[in-house]
């Protein structure tokens, strides 16, 4: 096992927390039901990310053409407000509200952790987030990317090949030079399919805190890490490829 | 005329001393032609570098498919050396000569002038280097790029308009929203003719100092600086447009 030439992330769930951003961004608007109840931020960030994967399957049936991930998020939140039967939220908010993806807040690990893989290899995205989410994104969050990569720019979305594929070509690299670093284990096997390295990141509270997720350690993965400074810390124990 | 939206940097010359960082490379090696003269590394970087623009259009015209700046700066550099009378370089010499396009230095206004200007807009190259070249190149100049966006992406090399357009559709701004900073006229032309907005930077060295190149103001350009500080000053001053 070598040191990879490059390391690209995985971002909703991964390097940022949008259960908890969506949470607090929802329960500070204090809408309302056609009933009278508050909108519980926990359920509607739930229902919102829930209807992300059915949502990429569409385009990726063909039933959808290309469509960004800021056009899923719009088209699944309205059909999240209406089974919540949110009351009164015209266009402008929706709108509005539909852009908290661009501005989601790390999980504590990553700004610090991020600066010591960078010293170790280059670091980018490599997100289902469009372009401008994950470039915005970044600016909110202070992510120091060394480039901006995303499944937009292959047209097709993880866990398709092309995206694992496509990043290694752009950047002339065999893929076993490539690690994906994530927190979902079908991520990682759709990279580990096309012979990237892949490190698995522990994140119990992805759903939030009241609902601690699966995180046993992937037996597939080359690393199991509990934050990025764990991931660093493996890195540079690790040898630097002779073939450079 | 309001605040862009997007400021895309030309890289080569604008942002980067092509020439001076070259010399100063191609001096230390000290390198001989076969006569027993030193190689002069200002005209290997002048010779180099006149050789980018027809080797493009080798790709524009289709006599080549669709081919990497890092392979067409080998395939000029082979030549030149051929030229010059260059002796004993060989294979691992050149491909490590070749790879001094990813490491040029900023000019000297660049770093502190990119951070103004970041704080202003996002800030992303738009440069016919490749992905990897502009990526490793931002590593060691410190340039604090929000995204790196290549003519690679686009499989058009500027000036031809599917790169000025591609960078604000992948955006999703209008075109009169980006503004492409450079200091090369003809680039500046190719983005006006698709509507961006354009700042032209008087790098009156990038020739080296002994050659000064014409650097009079571009009448058609929305503005002409010295400096990046100087763009964002001019950038300050601007109205933010009320269409976010």
């Amino acid at each position: 096992m070598h040191r990879p030439k490059l390391l690209a992330f995985d971002v909703f769930g991964t390097v940022v927390d949008w259960h908890g951003t969506i949470c607090r961004h929802v329960d500070a608007l204090q809408w309302h039901t056609r009933s009278g109840q508050q909108v519980a931020g926990a359920e509607l960030a739930a229902r919102w990310r829930k209807g992300y994967q059915p949502a990429m399957q569409r385009v990726r049936s063909g039933e959808l053409g290309w469509t960004r991930i800021d056009d899923l998020h719009r088209l699944i939140l309205d059909e999240v407000l209406d089974q919540m039967q949110v009351a009164d939220v015209d266009e402008a908010a929706r709108r509005a509200l539909n852009l908290v993806w661009h501005r989601l807040d790390p999980w504590p690990d990553v700004v610090g952790g991020l600066l010591k893989l960078k010293a170790l290899a280059p670091i980018v995205t490599l997100s289902n987030g469009n372009m401008a989410l994950l470039m915005n994104m970044a600016r909110h969050a202070g992510l120091p990317w060394d480039a901006v990569i995303s499944a937009e720019l292959f047209k097709h979305y993880k866990p398709d090949p092309e995206v694992y594929l496509g990043v290694a070509q752009l950047f002339g690299l065999a893929p076993a030079d490539v690690m994906l670093v994530a927190a979902h284990k079908d991520d990682l096997a759709g990279a580990r399919a096309c012979g990237l390295q892949t490190a698995y990141v522990l994140r119990r509270d992805e759903w939030g805190a009241e609902h601690p997720k699966e995180t046993s350690p992937d037996p597939l993965a080359n690393v199991n890490v509990g934050s990025l400074h764990d991931l660093a810390g493996w890195m540079q124990a690790l040898p630097v490829s002779s073939a450079a």
